[in-house]
């Protein structure tokens, strides 16, 4: 795997979330079905969020809505395997975000080995921030904003 | 929303597919969980490969599985509106297929509007067919492929 | 399978709505996942609630939650089969009101023929209505218990 | 809450299993979905016989199917909270097994504090052995019961 010819690990992604596999995620071939891979990358965005900067979504006036999101699947990963998703934001603009993101292989049991697990898929994602009510663009919120800024890296 | 300069619709998509959508697909902000939508596409393709080619994921020797996938988000789609998935196969090479996909609301209650409905989402999905022992990639099964061709397009 | 002594058909369900399967509801054994059960019983509780009841869950002042389900699995279901569930309301109470669901395979592709399908799964399910803001327990809306009324049989 | 008399806590259930939310199983309301509490179970369960048992569910000749489930919802939990799984072996019979459940509130971010966390429902379970090509129920694996009567407790 390459992104600008250089391979990705997981030491590209500021930050690391570890996340958990469901028996229920593994489809007929014995693997994590795609779309799980989805809500793997929305809970440890969200979780980050929550946890860093506070955000609660149901009360919250500027949500985050997915705009776009992608995944291209490098191998597999079944339940139980414990997880990782690394996230590094590649864009911030006034009221949207895009996000890399990559689902990391454990090494070992030690949470302090995420940083070093095989990337088995490799995704982004674009939050874009509209009024609660309206539905409009609307700034991304500066408590959000402060915690972007110390996951920016430089998009591929 | 455009493709090429040109509004896609429903009538872009050789095939249209009928899916339902669930109470647990709503997330906090009362529409479609992100990842859901990639269900739906799913399901739509294998449906449709199941009934048309008579596919059985769980004995075939040669398995299609997801090498990409993407989309994009162009409107609100909630339960319990009944949607369909339209279906064009892109690109069609040795041992993968691409397609793109829509998600469409149907714009009556009625089977045949379906063709008339609104376009909420625009997919991308790459199938590679493995062997299902070695994992290794596999020609696209002749009566898969003669299905895929009845639903050919050029590509975006 | 049997309640009371007498099989348990679809006859015995006052309401019978459509649900549909997906790709990942398959588990590994290649049947649906038992959580899914669930899910379809409460999108056919909850979709027949919204049609003919208008309930917006988004807006209303009572919410009904689940206090309690259960399920017995009585022969397999997968996807693509397209199923429907019976719904029966065997109790209402003040505030709170118990259902007894069936999960039917379809006899054909005809809608009709829901009526006369096997029984696959037999559920229960309360719902206890709470006041959206405070959680307090709240009497069932007037147009809801109308509807329930229509739907009621001598439970098990 | 009580089972015969008595308060049901984190400290009844022999084994505890850590298992961890995501942002899709949140409901309109902001809860967990109630199908979601359904996957849980089945993965600490299964995961607990991966690990401990080294069962694979792809392989082995006997798998267990999911008879009967049921759980009683006692308390609000949501996404992000990090949960356990409280499980216990109420009956063990030639070719079935039933389980006592606990999802359990972590008391906080401690592993050890799972043991005194809040019960937020409590589901019972049962799976019966089956042989995966013929159906037929089929005794317990040895290795499988060896592990269950290290958790058993007699039922409620």
């Amino acid at each position: 795997m390459s992104r600008n010819g250089e391979a990705v690990t997981a030491a590209h992604f500021p930050v690391v979330w570890p996340v958990s596999t469901r028996w229920s995620d593994n489809d007929m071939f014995g693997h994590l079905n795609n779309a799980v891979y989805y809500q793997l990358f929305d809970s440890a965005i969200n979780g980050w969020l929550a946890r860093d900067a506070g955000v609660d979504p149901m009360t919250m006036p500027a949500i985050g809505v997915v705009a776009e999101s992608g995944c291209r699947f490098l191998a597999e990963a079944r339940f139980p395997d414990p997880l990782a998703v690394g996230i590094a934001v590649t864009r911030l603009g006034r009221s949207s975000v895009t996000y890399e993101l990559g689902l990391l292989r454990a090494a070992s049991s030690g949470a302090d080995d995420h940083a070093t697990g095989q990337v088995v898929a490799l995704g982004h994602w674009v939050h874009v921030y509209v009024d609660r009510d309206s539905g409009k663009p609307t700034p991304v919120p500066d408590h959000i904003r402060r915690l972007l800024t110390t996951a920016t890296r430089s998009g591929s």
